[in-house]
């Protein structure tokens, strides 16, 4: 086993592996970026080591830096969290070349898994649903509009690199389809250096369900159940849940094992979610899978108990699961909201600045991630993500009226900065919330009516942003 | 079902409560004295009433205030936490006069187990086991010393009107008797108001186990397992967990029978806790009934999953229990640290003061209840409890690792202000606790030492502590 982990991120998820990493009595080594060097992570951790600059690709996206950060303070293994290099198969084959355990699936594993238009095909030939689309990657845009005519409309373009809601754009007829197919290849050359891109049917009011799974180097494989992600905005989360509302068990139970054998299909290692559309038919169909921790995997953990991170680093280690699939017991709901610094009445633009006030909501069944403190300037150099606020209850009910109890409390003051809270209080006081009918369309559904009268009026967002269409450029899921 | 809720409280226990009443849909109004006029409840409840001077007397203990204060604002229910009023008859008594529902016992029952020297005779003759002792009240020192002669040294002086660890003082040869009854006594008087003592058998190295019941007015009653309070200081306890380590599970039963048995023997409606001193032999014995909320019930709450405040509101508003025996299910472990603003290299003497920095742990599965935030000033005219650190786990070491993990993130800086959190992890280190071979004497034991060298040398506690001997003036359990 090793005994010192450096962790390879930055923000909320940096500290709450940091926090595992202690709690298994292992040393950690924080790096950072010099915009973070006051980082909640850094003053945590062991040890810290300032990698680079504010922009990621000096910093959390220089490989050279981290190794030699690993190798300099006596890491043998590193935790890449999610974003970043979490899901890079380069920085994954790197860390085993330098003798440095990567907490996380094979390379070769995340290679193929990374391929999405490849994974695709893969998980059609293990069995697991997949929605009709290209095989592999399109050849140009004649063939995405060949494709689509075979598909039939509204379909999807995604990046063959992207993952996490970013590189995608719903295509709804013929006309805007080779427009979209060029914008989003720019701009998947512009994010991934790689603007492959594939094509599938696009459902529409569709729930967003995944299972998270995490298997051994020795071929156990269980699943933790599954999430609801349908609160979302340009396919970025907002509101998740475990377990799924209004889930028939035979089909929870299908998307679970379907995930399972996914993941043995191909010698899965790790923690790993299967993320599925769910069409109003009630058919399934598989959208991708993230070799990586997820933003909402504490959901997960305040249902079945279960501190995904230990497990993800004990599997590294090499150690057997210390679980079987049935000790895995789902107990009540939890729902997490992620709270970003937007502006909600200006198209969600982001609002960096300097936390004067940063109080967080406590008391029972109530969990916050966060890397901020009073005194923490939010930067405009990464995700907008302020704080995770993770509640539990013996019931979806309890839980969300927990929720709203928890975000009431929060006060949060800074120049300029201000907060997703009060939109996430109104998404849990809709009733296709409440009665858990809604589908991903319910953001779009918030967003297009008048402003309550509570918030400021809003404003046409910035260029910037609308100019993005209904791609999501930051963040991951 | 009443729709607001007046918490008479101040403190992290007034905001716990307020946060319940607040997923329960009802309205709270805080009352305050004028040095907690920016507490965290106060902040956070719907509405807020000044209601004395700093001194308890004037506002915390001022029932005509209270009463009051819940007139004015509508409130047709009180919640009065911990310590305080909590266990005053009389003040249960005034509430329902007014037509205000007191969320506990009825009077009658506060009653009868308030006068401790009579609910030890009450639950005797309910088959409860208690130590040998005196028959009621001692009328005299001479009285006092024959029950000791009979009993045998060592003997435990108590206040009839005592409880949460406060009034007591153990004997050790019947040389100490005489002026012991006379301080206890004088004790007593000034803080009970009621100077009447009893004697019982002290048992040395024993543990602190005790029960929570909780019992609705239609007669049924439930017990949520019990806790393991061994770690204590002079009859206050620091660390509190959930379920009893080494304790063998058919006396865990025999011990949570017994206290359903005691609580329907009196007809108890509420919540309330049996507390038991187990004896190494394997024997156990009633010390007393607190008929209250206890400081430690989220150990209860983390491994049980119920929020005992809903129950506590649900069962005053006459609503049946909505849980039976059955549904309830101990799920891995719970700790919980009191994190208290006091010296330990000096006696543990307060450190009143203004913070100036308060940040808490978070991450999975820790839980923090707190009213101190950045800018609040811990004055000197309550108890020191600054925050409650609370953490789950699947196992006892895991729960013991996460304890540290959380006390180890605290960032508590003010001007004069010290905490206990050092010595806590000096205590969660220690062999006889990992090994849950601790009694009540560890603490002692502990002190005994001279101080480690991280921590400034000790100097001898100021007289007024010291002159307390054995006995603990201040805080509730």
């Amino acid at each position: 086993m090793f005994s010192t982990v450096l962790v390879a991120n930055r923000g909320e998820i940096a500290l709450r592996v940091a926090r595992t990493c202690r709690e298994l009595g292992l040393r950690t080594v924080a790096v950072h970026s010099t915009a973070d060097r006051d980082s909640a992570v850094v003053r945590f951790a062991d040890e810290a080591v300032q990698i680079g600059p504010p922009a990621a690709r000096g910093s959390y996206l220089n490989i050279p830096a981290i190794v030699e950060a690993a190798q300099r303070t006596g890491a043998q293994a590193v935790h890449p969290g999610y974003g970043f290099l979490s899901e890079d198969p380069d920085f994954a084959e790197i860390c085993e070349e330098n003798g440095i355990t990567f907490i996380g699936p094979s390379p070769e594993v995340m290679q193929q898994l990374g391929d999405k238009a490849a994974a695709r095909t893969l998980m059609a030939q293990a069995g697991l649903p997949v929605l009709p689309g290209s095989t592999g990657a399109l050849a140009s845009s004649a063939e995405a509009k060949e494709t689509a005519q075979q598909v039939g409309y509204p379909v999807i373009l995604k990046a063959v690199a992207g993952g996490g809601g970013r590189g995608m754009a719903v295509v709804r007829s013929a006309d805007g389809l080779v427009r979209a197919y060029n914008e989003t290849r720019a701009h998947a050359r512009a994010v991934f250096g790689d603007d492959r891109l594939y094509l599938e049917r696009y459902v529409e009011d569709a729930r967003h369900i995944e299972v998270q799974v995490i298997c051994d180097r020795h071929g156990a494989a269980v699943h933790l159940g599954e999430r609801d992600c349908s609160v979302q905005r340009r396919h970025q989360k907002l509101i998740e849940e475990s377990p799924a509302p209004n889930l028939p068990d035979s089909l929870r139970t299908e998307m679970c094992e379907a995930a399972v054998r996914g993941a043995k299909a191909v010698g899965y290692a790790g923690a790993g979610t299967f993320e599925f559309v769910l069409a109003p038919s009630g058919e399934f169909y598989l959208m991708e899978i993230n070799c990586r921790l997820q933003v909402e995997h504490p959901v997960t953990e305040m249902v079945t108990g279960i501190d995904i991170v230990r497990e993800q680093i004990l599997v590294a280690a090499g150690l057997p699961l210390s679980i079987r699939q049935s000790d895995v017991v789902v107990r009540g709901s939890s729902v997490e909201c992620r709270i970003n610094a937007e502006n909600p009445a200006r198209g969600f633009v982001p609002t960096p600045g300097p936390l004067t006030e940063f109080v967080t909501p406590g008391g029972p069944f109530v969990r916050v991630d966060t890397h901020a403190h009073p005194g923490w300037t939010i930067g405009p150099d990464y995700d907008s993500l302020l704080a995770k606020a993770v509640v539990w209850a013996p019931d979806r009910a309890q839980a969300v009226a927990r929720m709203d109890r928890a975000l009431s409390e929060f006060r949060i003051d800074g120049r300029g900065v201000r907060t997703t809270i009060d939109f996430l209080r109104r998404t849990l006081a809709r009733p296709e919330f409440r009665s858990a009918t809604h589908t991903t369309g319910l953001v779009d559904t918030m967003t297009a009516e008048p402003a309550p009268a509570a918030e400021p009026s809003p404003a046409p967002a910035p260029e910037g942003a609308s100019g993005r269409a209904e791609e999501a450029p930051a963040g991951v899921s």
